[in-house]
C-alpha cells in the first residue's frame, strides 16, 4: 500500500548564505548560477572570504521534500549527515515539518556537508558545495520497504557525483520500478549534466517516468542549440517532463499533452535558491493526488514563487494554505 | 593611545530562531520577551519542539560590537566559544565584518552556547539560553592591553550569570578605569537584574560611566513603581544613562542634561531581537567620536530600527551608509 506520497533521496547539506556584490564572484572565480564541487580546504577558503552568513538546512531533494510536507503531503527523506552540530540542525529541520528521516548519521569520516551560497543583488544564487558526510550515502541506506510505500521516488541528479550515492540511486530506482512506483529525477545543474551526460540520457530513456529540468539543464542533456530542440527530444524519451524557465514559467510535455504554465507573480524576487526544488514539490503533490498535469504545474509555480520571495530555500509560509482551491 | 572605539565582553552565543504562534510560549512555559537560562537537556527538549529554524550568530554584546563595526567603528570582542562547528560560525561572522576576536576557543567542556529564540506574530522575541562554552569565560581571557586601547569598554549584564564571567567583568572594568576609559554596562534583562540587583546597583553607583537599560530593566534595578521614579534614581547615580522605551523612543540623562529622542520610523517590525543591542552600538559610535548626546541617541534609534525590520539581531545593511549626515 502506498501510504507515503514522496520519498526523496539526495545529498544532505546545510546551506551557508551570504549576500555579496557581483565582484565577489569574479574575485573567487565562481560561475554565477552554477554549482561547483570543492574539497574541504577550498570550502574553508571561500567561507573565510564570505561576509556574515546565515545557516539554514538545505540540500536540493531535502528542500523538495520539505515542500511536499508543507503542502500536507506525506514525505520521507534519505540522505547522510554526520553526528555533529550541523547534522543535528539538518535532522531537526526535517522532523520539525513532519518529514520522516531515519538515515543513520555517519559516526566517523567527514563532517556534515555544506553548500556555500552567494546571493548577488540580482537575487541569483551561486553554489559551492563541500559534500562532506553526504558523500558517504550508500546502497545500504536505501530502505526497500520505505521506497515501496511511496507513490513517487524522487532522486536528485547531484547524487551522481559521489560514487556510493550513485549506487544508492540505482538501487532505489530498481526497487521503485519493481513495485510499480513513479521514478522522478531532477537534473539539478547543467554542469552536473555535463559530468554524467551519457548516464543521465540512458536513465531518462529507460528508467525515469517524470523528469524535472530547467532550460540550461535540458539543453545540456541533449546538447541542444535551443529550448525547443531539447523539448522535441525529451518528449520522445520520457513519460512526463516538467521544464522550468524562471520568469517565463514552465512547459510540461507528456505523450500528446503539452501545457505552458505561467510563472506565479512575485512582488520582489529576493533569492532564487530553491526555486526548482519547490517547483518539483508542488508538481509531485498534485501528481500524488491524481490531479491533472496543468494543475500540477500551477502548484509548482506557486511553491517556487513563495521560496524566491525570501532568503533561503525552504518555505516560510505553509504551502497548503497558499494552495487554496488548487488542492481543494 | 586609544586606537579602538569599543571593546565588548559578553556571552558568545549562536541564535537559533523559529517563528511560532503565541500558544507555543504557553505550552512551553516561556515568559514572552524575557530571557531564561536553561541546562542542555531542557535546551534540547525545547529545540525539539520548535519548528524549522535558522542559525545566525548572536550574543547581546557581540551584536552590539558588530553594529559598531557596521558604522565604521574600530571594535573588538571578548567571549568564549568551543572549537566546534557553531563556534566556527560565531568566529567567522565577527571577523567577516572586521571585528577583532582573539579569545581562544575552549578545547574541552560544553559545546558553543545557543540562544533559542521564539519569534511570535507580534514580532516579540522570547529567549531561552544554554550558556555552554560561554560560561567558561574567565579573568584570564581579559587582555589588559586590548581594554586599555579602547575608548569604551562595553559589558553585558548577562555576564553576571556565570561566576567566571562575572570575575572577568570586574577585571575588565578595573583595567578600563585605571586607564581612564569609559565603562559602559547594559542591564540586559529584567530577570537578570532581579538575580543580581545589589551587585548591579553598586556597580552603577560606583563603576559605570554609561548605562543602557530599557524601561523594565531600569524599573527592576530600583524596584521603581514607574519609569519616572526609576529615572529620578538613575540620574543621581550614573554619569550618563540611555534608557530605551521601544516605540516610545529613548530618554538620555546626564548631569543636568535630558534628551527625549523619538524612535526611528520602521515600515514593518519583523523581529525585535537585537533592538537594545543595536541602540547601544549607535550610541557608543557617536560617543567615541565626541558627538553630542542627542546625536548619540539618534544613531542608536537608527541602528535599532534597521535590526527590527528583519529577522535576526545583526544589521543586514551597512549602518555607516544609513547614518548619512548624523556621522558626517
Amino acid at each position: 500500500m502506498a501510504d507515503l506520497d514522496v520519498v526523496g533521496v539526495g545529498n544532505a547539506l546545510v546551506d551557508v548564505l551570504s549576500q555579496e556584490a557581483d565582484g565577489f564572484l569574479t574575485a573567487q572565480g565562481l560561475i554565477k548560477g552554477a554549482m561547483q564541487l570543492v574539497d574541504e580546504a577550498r570550502a574553508r577558503e571561500l567561507y573565510a572570504a564570505m561576509g556574515p552568513a546565515v545557516e539554514v538546512s538545505g540540500g536540493s531533494a531535502a528542500n523538495t521534500i520539505v515542500g511536499v510536507a508543507s503542502f500536507g503531503g506525506r514525505a520521507h527523506y534519505v540522505g547522510k549527515v554526520r553526528d555533529d552540530q550541523l547534522g543535528e540542525v539538518f535532522r531537526h529541520d526535517l522532523r520539525a515539518v513532519g518529514v520522516g528521516y531515519t538515515t543513520p548519521p555517519a559516526t566517523s569520516g567527514p563532517a556534515t556537508g555544506r553548500c556555500l551560497i552567494v546571493v548577488t543583488p540580482d537575487a541569483q544564487r551561486t553554489l559551492t558545495t563541500y559534500l562532506g558526510a553526504s558523500s558517504q550515502l550508500g546502497p545500504d541506506d536505501i530502505d526497500r520497504n520505505l521506497v515501496e510505500r511511496a507513490r513517487i521516488l524522487y532522486l536528485e541528479g547531484y547524487l551522481f557525483d559521489p560514487p556510493g550515492a550513485q549506487r544508492a540511486f540505482h538501487v532505489a530506482a530498481g526497487i521503485a520500478h519493481a513495485a510499480g512506483r513513479t521514478v522522478a529525477l531532477t537534473l539539478s545543474d547543467p554542469f552536473c549534466v555535463d559530468r554524467h551526460r551519457a548516464a543521465f540520457r540512458e536513465l531518462v530513456e529507460r528508467h525515469v517516468d517524470l523528469l524535472f529540468a530547467n532550460e540550461a539543464e535540458i539543453r545540456a542533456l541533449y546538447e541542444a542549440p535551443d529550448f525547443d530542440a531539447a523539448l522535441q527530444q525529451v518528449r520522445r524519451h520520457c513519460a512526463v517532463a516538467a521544464l522550468t524557465r524562471s520568469e517565463h514559467g514552465s512547459v510540461i510535455v507528456a505523450d500528446n499533452e503539452v501545457h505552458v504554465i505561467a510563472a506565479h507573480p512575485v512582488k520582489t524576487v529576493v533569492d532564487t535558491t530553491g526555486a526548482g526544488d519547490l517547483y518539483a514539490a508542488g508538481f509531485m503533490v498534485g501528481l500524488s493526488r491524481g490531479l491533472d498535469l496543468a494543475t500540477c504545474g500551477r502548484l509548482g509555480s506557486l511553491a517556487a514563487a513563495e521560496v524566491i520571495s525570501h532568503v533561503g530555500a525552504r518555505p516560510q509560509t505553509p504551502l497548503a494554505g497558499l494552495a487554496g482551491t488548487l488542492l481543494a
